[in-house]
């Protein structure tokens, strides 16, 4: 088995989901600028979550590039994937709605789903491993980098701290996207320097 | 005539059917745990359809590698099977409303659309066979396995248990997606143990 | 220029017009038979356009398999023809709604768009022809064949129509997706016989 | 890393971008021409902005076909691209609602996401070029034409005239749409012309 049809497919699940959260960007009906900047909770978890997304295709782009056969297990790890992407919307529009950033479940929910996709993309990196044993290029790429460890961490403490404060919270989510935006090299550079 | 194009439109309906049962979670306006377990009948009957969508994904997936040519006909009897699983989100999100889950009709209903995906599945092998007569692979994959008659023989069951006991009709479901995860040696290992 | 891509966007924009429509069918509150005969109109004229649409996608499908290069043209006849495609989910929501069958505007609505699909169609064609002159294949197939000529007949036919009997008009839609279904040869034969 | 995924993904994206804007053309309850009229301003937007992301995805198709490579920067300049084309169904349900044509903060957002969607484009041009220096045949198309100086100009214009016209605003925004339907050619020979 090739993987084409597993990439077209994650592509189009990941084209919709990372599309269809614009949907919950209902145009106001207040047409000053006050009802405006009332869509910007919406856009501003959109514009999180549109990175997050982005941050995945691009992984699963790398990951599968080195990936040369696929089995039953690795589509399931692969739909698995999916399913926790695919709930990336509804924890959008919840944090997005109102005043509901807010408010502790809303944004811990919406850390609970981001770490949801990390457990996610981890399994499929070690069943396509156990499939590749081989395979040179995909253990070393599926090496848990340091943004891996970073980003479990960092929702493993936001989620309880959204409780406690939850712009905390939300500061955790934006630091790890800025991690993932960031070029590997810059990266070890920013560390040695600390 | 060759599948390419076939696999590609079959994979941007399946990638849409499955996606968009999404947008049936609204985000609740509460914003308590109350309020999030108020979408849990929606999100247990998203998941189980999401696993159902797999399936046929993964099937379909295997069916089309062993396929070399398609006609007229089979055109028409994938957009047939295209059809009934693009229903499955409406009657997913009639089943995941209020408590529709202790309803007779919304259960039957969705036991229903899963029967004629099942029998338009099938029709498709049919039609394929038909025109790879000379086709080995093609007729041994399309064996109709134990998988298939248990399947269509939980669901013409599963339909009219639902006007006796709603909870029995959703097991029912909930054991073929099981039976649908489990490798099929482990399924054959199983049956013999009984 | 290849067609890969024109093929790829056209099957993303048809999969998701052939999709959303689904979308229309919202779950009723109602649980009882009634509640799902509520549903029907919208569910047949969902039918009837899923069939339209499926029709497209076959042609177009066709169209494209003699096609060996295209030009900017050829793009934005396609561009075109999609457009009003991507109206069908409009008008057969439209349609669909309540008792709106029987009402002269929607179902004459409805013929116009699927008119305007027809004419954006033969546009397309000529388009094509007029790039590939030397092509004999591809001028045979975009040869205007006796169904084309009946679909444009009875689309003109049954707009006005709609203004005196919306089922004589309805009949004209469901006459033409029949024409359709059926095989070129059966259809030849059907003409002899009359 | 080759295009072909990348491909694939916008395509995936700018379809359903391009689809779901249908989505916000509700059925009319009235029945009668002048309901049919009240989805006139809507309609009316659609069709601007379904142009729109037809240039944009010619372009698009145009500008891949001559790059051999991507890298990680090329593919965060086109996600960057990706997200300003899918607020455009935002901004069009908000101009094509009510009378909102006539208000001037709908149409300047309308024209503010264009010019940010043309920066997008611009920056991911720069992007591509940077990367295949030696690449000529990239470096002639990317090289900004008349139509992008034009675009960008009667971009930044329109915004703050929607606050003085909208429709002087919004004839701006169809005059783009225009020069772009326009072939080359005979742009320039008109240019001549005055």
């Amino acid at each position: 088995m090739k993987t084409g049809r597993l990439e077209a497919f994650s592509d189009g699940v990941l084209a919709i989901v990372i599309t269809i959260m614009v949907l919950e960007m209902k145009a106001p009906e207040d047409t000053t600028f006050k009802g405006l900047l009332s869509v910007a909770p919406i856009f501003i978890s959109y514009l999180l979550s549109f990175i997050y997304l982005g941050v995945y295709w691009n992984n699963h782009h790398h990951l599968m590039q080195v990936t040369q056969k696929v089995n039953g297990k690795i589509l399931w790890a692969n739909l698995h994937l999916l399913f926790w992407l695919s709930l990336i919307p509804f924890t959008t529009s919840w944090i997005g709605e109102d005043s509901h950033h807010t408010v502790a479940l809303p944004v811990a929910t919406y850390g609970f789903v981001l770490l949801m996709c990390a457990v996610a993309y981890f399994i499929l990196e070690r069943v396509l491993i156990a499939y590749h044993d081989e395979n040179f290029a995909l253990s070393k790429l599926c090496k848990s980098t340091v943004k891996d460890y970073i980003s479990v961490g960092v929702y493993i403490i936001s989620i309880p701290l959204a409780f406690v404060n939850t712009w905390l919270s939300i500061a955790c989510y934006v630091l790890v996207a800025l991690i993932w935006l960031m070029p590997d090299k810059q990266l070890e550079d920013l560390m040695e320097d600390m």
